[in-house]
C-alpha cells in the first residue's frame, strides 16, 4: 500500500505533494533529498563552524505555531552534519476516502468536514542524515493521510463500530463501549500506522536513492483539545507545569528494551548468525570464565541467575554495554525508530532492522482535565540536550528565565537556544565544558520549546 | 535438568522429599498424585456438600507461620473438585552446590549457613485439579533448590559476578556495581527461574501419568526483610496497610497480554492453525460484516485503527471476549500460568501452551522502608474473591474486622473466613446473592491473611 501511495505521491496524483516534490507524471526514479535545515530556520544548508557551535534558532519574522521556540546546534565534529531534523506545521486533516477525487469538490461545499491540528517532531539521524530528512518531509503527511482514514470516528465521541456508521448488528455501540474505544484510541492507532507507514516511505526512498542510515522519532500532535507525543527512540518530551512536571514519552534504548529483543532472539537464533549471544552478563566474557558461574539475565528475566560459562557464551552479546554505551548487535544506540532497512553489522551478514521496531509509545494528554497556566510549556529534545541535563534541572531553568523574561515576546525563542547553550557548555582548550566543570554535550542538539497556554482552537 | 533433578527426587537421593514422596530406588512409574486439601486444613479429601458451600479455614490447633489465617470454599457446581490449592511453609535455604553430598556433613558444623524463608501460595487450577496439587507440592522446592542454587550470591549486598567469589578481571565489582544487581535481584531470578522448572515438573509428571489441565501460580516469599510476590495468573495479592493499599501482584488475562499473544501469532502464523485470526475486533465478526472497514487492533497497537474486512477476518479471533468472559484460543481465560502442555483447542490440533508464559512478574516489598503497623496485612486471594470485591472494599472489611476484634487471637483466621463468605454470599432460592443483592462468586475461593507485624526475624 505505501508503495502504491508513494508513486502517487511522486508522480503529482490527487494527493497532495509533500516537501515540495512535483512531478507531471512517470519519470526516471528520483533524486536524493538534498541536505538542509528546517525549512523554518533562515537560509540555506551551510553549516555553521563546527569548532564554533553556533547555537541557531527561530526569529520573529517567521513565527511558528502557538509562538514556538526552537534552536539547534551541531555536535562536536561527531560526524560531519548535523543530523537532527525538525519538522513543525499545522495539520489539517479532511473527511474523505483517499483517492476519491469526488470527495475533494464535495469538501469545497462543506468547509465544516476539516480538522486542524499542529504538528512537531524531532529527528536524530544516525548513518547519516538522509532517514531523518525523509522523515521530517513525510512523516507529518502519513500521519496526515492515517488521521483521514478514521477521521469520521474521530469526529464522534464513542467512534462508530463500522466506519460508514452502517450497524450490522444491533449490539455494535454496546461492543464498542465494552472495550472502551473512544475518538482518542483512533488518534494513537492513526499515529502508530502512520510511523510504520514512514518507515516504509524510507526504505522504498533510501533503497532507491541507494542511501543508508536510520533516525529516531519523536512527535507531538495536538488535535481537538488532547496532546498526543508518539517516540520512538531516545529523544524525550516533557512537559513543564507550574507545579508538576509530566513526562510525556519514554525511551527507548537496548536497554530499556532488552527482553524485547533477546525473546526475538530466542524465538529466532537464526537472526544472531552464530556471531552473537543472547545473554546478558555484567560485563564481555573471556576464555577463563569459561567453566565459572557467572551472572546472567536470560529474555524472561528482571532478576540475575548464575549460569556456568560455555564457550558459546564468549561470543558478542546481543544487548551490550551500559547507559550510553549500550549498543544493540554492538551497532545501534537505539532499539526503536525508523530506518536502517539495509543495516548490517560491521563484516557480516546480520540484520539489524529484525530487532529494531518503528511502533511508538503514545502518550495523551487531555487539557480539559488541567488548568494549564501562562507559562507551561512542553519543551521537546533530541538525546544532545538529556545526556547533560535531567528533567528537573531543565525544569528549574524554564520556570526561572519564563519568570524573569515575562513581557518578551520572543521568550520562547530564546529559552529554547537559552536551553541549547547551556547543554553545549562553553569551549575550554580542546573540550566543550558545562558551567558546573562537568563534560558538555558533544552530539547534535535540538529543542522545541512549546507554549500551551495560548494554543489555537478550532 | 528438570528430568535429572526430578528422577532423583523420586528415586529418593540426596534432596529432599517433598510431599512426602518416598522410594528405595528406580521403581514403576509413579501414581497420579492424589486429590487432597491443603495439608494445613484439618481432614482428608472430603468435600463438604456443595449446595451448602460450607467455608473451611484453619482452626487454633494447627497455627500458621506468623499467625496466618486461610479460609476457602468451594465452587457451585463449576466443577466436581474445588480446584484452587493452597500452601504454606518456611523454606529452609543451605549454602551448597545441588548433590554435592560432602557439604552436607559440613552444613552440620555450620549451622549459620541457613538462610530462612517463609511461603505462601495459592493455585487455581483449570480442566482439572491435578496441576493445582504438583504445583501445591512442588513450587516452593523448586523456589528452595533456585535459591540454594545462588544462596552464596544472596547473603552478599552486592552478588559477585563469579558465585566461587573469584575475580578473574579486576573490574568485575565495577560491572555489577554499574548494572545495579543487588542480592535482590538474585531472588527475583530464582523465583523466576523456580516457575519455569515447575512448570517442566508439572510437564514430565502429567505426562507421566496421563493427566491433563493447568494451574495459576501466586506465591509470596519473605526473605532477609524482604516480601517478594511472584504471579502467573489472575489470582491477585495486596497490602492493606493502615493509610494505604500496595498492590503486589498484576493480572496476566487473554486481555491484559493482547499484544504479546498477537505478536506471536504474527511470528508464528502456523500457530493458528488457520482456524483462529490475529486481529481484534470489538466483537466476533460475520458475514455482513465483509468489505465493510471496521474497527481492529493488531499486535503492535494500543490504539484503534479501521480495517476493510475480508473473508479471513471471519475466523475466530485468537484473543476474544471481554473481561471474565475474555478467552485465549477461545479456551483458556488467563494467558499465564503452569501446566497444559497437552491442551489443545477442541476438536484441533492446535496448541495452546505457545501462548502460555510461566514466567511470573515480580513485586518486591522492603519492610525496612516502611513502618509496618499492627493491623498490617498481605491478603492473597484467587479470583473467586477479586471478581466480586474490589481492592478498596477488601480493604475497608479488612481495617474494621481487625479493629472491632482487637484482642481476639485467632483473629487473622476469622478475618480470613470472613472475606470467604463475603464473596460467597448467601443462598436464595438457587442463586448465591451479596449482601447487596448482586450475585455472588460462584468460583473456587481461596484467601490467606497475612498478618505483617509479628513477622519471624532470622
Amino acid at each position: 500500500m505505501a508503495a502504491e501511495w508513494l508513486r502517487r505521491l511522486r508522480r503529482g496524483g490527487p494527493a497532495e505533494q509533500p516537501g515540495g516534490t512535483q512531478g507531471p507524471g512517470p519519470g526516471p526514479p528520483p533524486a536524493a533529498l538534498r541536505y538542509r535545515r528546517p525549512k523554518f530556520l533562515r537560509g540555506g544548508t551551510e553549516e555553521s563552524p563546527r569548532d564554533r557551535r553556533v547555537v541557531r534558532g527561530t526569529g520573529p519574522e517567521r513565527p511558528l505555531p502557538w509562538g514556538t521556540g526552537y534552536a539547534e546546534v551541531i555536535n562536536a565534529e561527531k560526524s560531519e552534519f548535523n543530523e537532527d531534523q525538525a519538522a513543525c506545521c499545522q495539520i489539517t486533516v479532511r473527511r474523505r476516502e483517499p483517492g476519491l477525487e469526488e470527495d475533494e469538490e464535495w469538501l469545497i461545499l462543506c468547509s465544516t468536514q476539516f480538522l486542524t491540528g499542529y504538528y512537531w517532531a524531532l529527528f536524530d539521524g544516525h548513518g547519516g542524515p538522509e532517514a531523518a530528512i525523509i522523515a521530517s518531509n513525510y512523516l507529518h503527511y502519513c500521519i496526515k493521510q492515517k488521521l483521514e482514514e478514521v477521521v469520521g470516528g474521530i469526529t464522534e465521541a464513542r467512534p462508530p463500530m463500522h466506519l460508514s456508521g452502517r450497524c450490522v448488528c444491533d449490539s455494535d455501540p454496546q461492543f464498542v463501549e465494552e472495550k472502551h474505544i473512544h475518538a482518542q484510541d483512533l488518534v494513537v492507532g492513526a499515529l502508530e500506522n502512520a510511523f510504520q507507514e514512514c518507515d516504509e516511505v524510507i526504505g522504498q526512498e533510501m533503497e532507491a536513492t541507494n542511501q543508508m542510515g536510520g533516525c529516531t522519532a519523536l512527535a507531538a500532535l495536538y488535535l481537538q483539545g488532547k496532546l498526543y507525543v508518539a517516540n520512538a527512540g531516545d529523544s524525550r518530551a516533557i512537559l513543564v507545569l507550574k507545579d508538576n512536571i509530566v513526562p510525556m514519552s519514554c525511551e527507548f534504548t537496548p536497554e530499556t528494551e532488552r527482553q524485547r529483543i533477546q525473546h526475538l532472539a530466542f524465538l529466532f537464533p537464526k537472526l544472531l548468525g552464530g556471531e552473537f549471544t543472547r545473554f546478558e552478563f555484567p560485563r564481555r566474557l573471556k576464555g577463563d570464565d569459561v567453566g565459572q558461574k557467572v551472572l546472567y539475565r536470560d529474555y524472561f528475566m528482571e532478576g540475575w541467575g548464575y549460569k556456568t560459562v560455555e564457550k558459546a557464551d564468549l561470543k558478542y552479546p546481543l544487548v551490550h554495554g551500559h547507559g550510553k554505551q549500550a549498543r544493540l548487535l554492538g551497532t545501534l544506540a537505539v532499539s526503536r525508530g525508523l530506518g536502517d532497512h539495509q543495516l548490517k553489522v560491521i563484516d557480516t551478514n546480520i540484520e539489524v532492522k529484525p530487532f529494531l521496531s518503528c511502533i511508538p509509545k503514545v502518550n495523551v494528554f487531555d487539557f480539559a482535565l488541567h488548568d494549564i497556566k501562562e507559562d507551561d510549556v512542553l519543551i521537546m529534545a533530541t538525546d544532545g540536550l538529556w545526556d547533560v541535563l535531567c528533567n528537573k534541572e531543565v525544569a528549574h531553568m524554564v520556570r526561572s528565565f519564563l519568570e524573569e523574561n515575562r513581557t518578551d515576546p520572543h521568550r520562547f525563542s530564546k529559552l529554547a537556544k537559552c536551553l541549547v547553550c547551556r547543554a553545549r557548555g562553553k569551549k575550554r582548550g580542546h573540550q566543550w565544558m558545562l558551567d558546573d566543570s562537568h563534560e558538555a554535550s558533544y552530539d547534535d542538539i535540538s529543542v522545541f520549546v512549546i507554549p500551551l497556554h495560548n494554543r489555537d482552537e478550532d
